[in-house]
């Protein structure tokens, strides 16, 4: 099971209302459960490295079924995951990457959002999750 | 000056809208004039390997403000630009990539569409370029 | 809907037994239809190099939808898909790789084989594909 | 001395007896004495992030002959291998990877177990190890 690009288009839509409403400006991408991308979307005038961290929050949400950031609890020097970043192609760890369930609680992808504050970034990716 | 989001959205529309006509499905990139990506979207059953391609295309097509398949005419072996697809991470040469200017003829970003043959491609990607 | 690790090495051990009748030596790889690698096996002695041909093979059939073959009779010097090898981390587009059906026709992933020449590779990969 | 294809499905044959005994999904990856893939398995749903994972923490293990987790302990900030991971196109220096030993005490692979917590991982990578 896979989230289509209706949904996909939703998620990102949803987000970037989210984004307009807290006057910040995101990179925001949709992957599906293969870890593919699906959608993505840079509003005018986000920063240019985000592009690729929304991508890789999307991604690394999916790679562990699990908002990013947690991964990054673990993932700091002494904890038990240290520099997992160096692993499939590249991870962002930090929040902002949330997996997205169907209504049955089965994974068909996740969104990734990169432009603000960590805290900001995961706002925006919930609401787009929601809209799922 | 540079394609805005809702620019590179009508464009992906437009082409979407062409695919569904000729009955193809596409995988539809957009870039700015600085080569970083706007907008994607992957119709869905489109090949997964296009979405590489299709990313790709748009890049090469900004990258020398040329369509994508002008490239692939002096690539060839025995050509002058032989093998520069090893550039630029990656370079896609055949058709399916097209620069899209502003109405004061300036560059402000390019399309890329992959998911059937090249001439198909580049149907698409001229029917999203027209719209912007 | 995914190969399973039991259909994955089902499919091995078919490709296996046809890669000893045949006296060659094979790297067998499958993915699934997300591209993601799900099982694979070196036969004793088989060539080094062909670890990542047999990975790759498997990816580029999924990639398509078909024979990684297919891809190379229009991936040549002045064909319409040239050095289209250069995408997706590298493609594989001689013949060994083959997409993986169920039975409904939905492709669940795909079978790589590297070891022989192209003509073995994908004798080998057909036992494969038809033991699932 | 290498690892054969026969013992090291044997290891991973071992690994997921022991995974499933644990209520965990694992991917189990082999390499042998030259840090080449020899067999490779993702238990059916398993994390798609730990499928690099546990082929880098088998590499890694057999890089430099000892258990992943041992090169962690000195790849911390202010330790005398930090960063390390950096090398050798990605290194995983947390446990779950480990050498794997002939009868005489000579090297022959490595083992590599991802999907639950590093301690999950590294109990199924030891009882892989020793079906060997």
């Amino acid at each position: 099971m896979n989230i289509t690009l209706e949904k996909a288009e939703r998620a990102i839509q949803a987000a970037q209302k989210k984004a307009v409403e807290m006057d910040v400006k995101m990179n925001i991408a949709i992957v599906d459960s293969g870890v593919n991308l699906v959608a993505f979307a840079k509003m005018d005038g986000a920063w240019l490295g985000s592009i690729d961290i929304s991508i890789k929050k999307a991604k690394t949400a999916r790679y562990f079924d699990m908002p990013s950031g947690e991964i990054g609890k673990i993932s700091q020097p002494g904890k038990s995951l240290f520099n997992i970043e160096h692993t499939n192609g590249g991870l962002v760890t930090f929040p902002g990457g949330i997996p997205i369930e169907n209504e049955d609680g089965h994974i068909v992808g996740a969104i990734g959002v990169s432009g603000s504050t960590v805290e900001d970034d995961h706002a925006v990716a919930e609401a787009g999750m929601k809209a799922v």
